[in-house]
């Protein structure tokens, strides 16, 4: 498990499908590439949406490229409460049942009535990256954060597996600020009750209960 | 170990001193009484405070009473970023070395040269809950935080111990986010290495090394 695993922190910001965009920003039109992000293929846009909830409003919102089949916006904790909407904790991708919101661009607004999501705190990695690590796609490990007066470890990490990925944790600004990171954060993979997945819940009543596991 | 600890948010809130406090409300004032906290004897005042960093203030921040030796503000990781201040976190009442800001009142305004503190996080418990817990003043503990899917371990958590406190878990804002609380969130304690302090860092570069402890 000789890998340390660099933590990087997503502020709110937005997937778009090429239809909604072309609502936003007109008929034809398509993102256009600002810069590269960590992962390969996925870019930050020239473009910024406003986001609108029943509370509150965030304006010039990060655009993601490239366009994806559904548009999905991803905020913290902090910013449902800012907005006015659920927090609903989601891996990316799984939009069912979650809030909407207005999106509004220079060439018209749209109301999305779900897509809205806290996203769930994952590590990217590659397949041979997985294998050195020893955990497989959709395991949910626990994670160390190495971390000056403020360490924590976190339950509930998705490990997401694809040739496509480069290694990394994300985590919202909630998560980030929650620990107080250096400039280069990163965090180890922990294995407890023997790499099974186990929920802390059940460890918390049985701690209670006077049960001892580890 | 058989006592859920409930977990309270401490949202950013100035302590003053008797003479800061005249300088900012008039001579002879005091503050005055609002509302009851957990802690026995603790209170929320009428009275608010504006807080000026270098990048930017909050209005209207709570003032808790009663007055103390000492004037102190406490803010989140997140909020030190708003002021223009580095976010140092110690516990309440070491702030030497730590951060000044200017208070302003309306009758007057501040500037102090330390006192800006990120509280570290604690529990507060009497001496009997203490050895009901099986922990000292100044232990240094880890906590399981009951939580829906957001469920998290944090260390680095400060055992405060005296017959006028009341059994509580304080964290920030942030810290606050980084799980998803419901309701009445709880946190249980738990004993890894035997109960031992021991450094999450270490721990994560002896993983790293290949050595397992747990």
């Amino acid at each position: 498990m000789g890998l340390p695993i660099p933590i990087e922190t997503s502020a709110r910001h937005i997937h778009i499908s090429q239809a909604d965009f072309e609502i936003l920003f007109g008929k034809d039109k398509t993102p256009t590439f600002k810069a590269d992000l960590s992962q390969p293929g996925q870019y930050v846009c020239h473009e910024r949406i406003t986001v609108k909830g029943p509370k509150g409003t965030f304006e010039n919102v990060a655009l993601l490229g490239p366009c994806r089949p559904e548009t999905q916006v991803e905020i913290s904790m902090t910013d449902s409460r800012k907005l006015g909407v659920p927090g609903v904790i989601r891996q990316s991708g799984d939009t069912e049942g979650t809030p909407g919101c207005t999106l509004i661009g220079p060439e018209g607004s749209l109301d999305i009535d779900h897509g809205v999501i806290v996203a769930k705190r994952h590590i990217h990695m590659t397949p041979v990256q997985a294998i050195q690590l020893n955990v497989r796609d959709n395991d949910q490990v626990f994670v160390i954060t190495e971390s000056y007066e403020r360490s924590l470890i976190f339950a509930d990490v998705v490990v997401r597996v694809s040739p496509k990925f480069n290694l990394s944790m994300h985590v919202d600004t909630d998560e980030a600020n929650a620990f107080a990171s250096d400039s280069t954060p990163s965090v180890t993979i922990l294995k407890l009750f023997g790499g099974q997945t186990y929920n802390l819940q059940k460890w918390a009543d049985e701690i209670q209960s006077g049960i001892t596991r580890i």
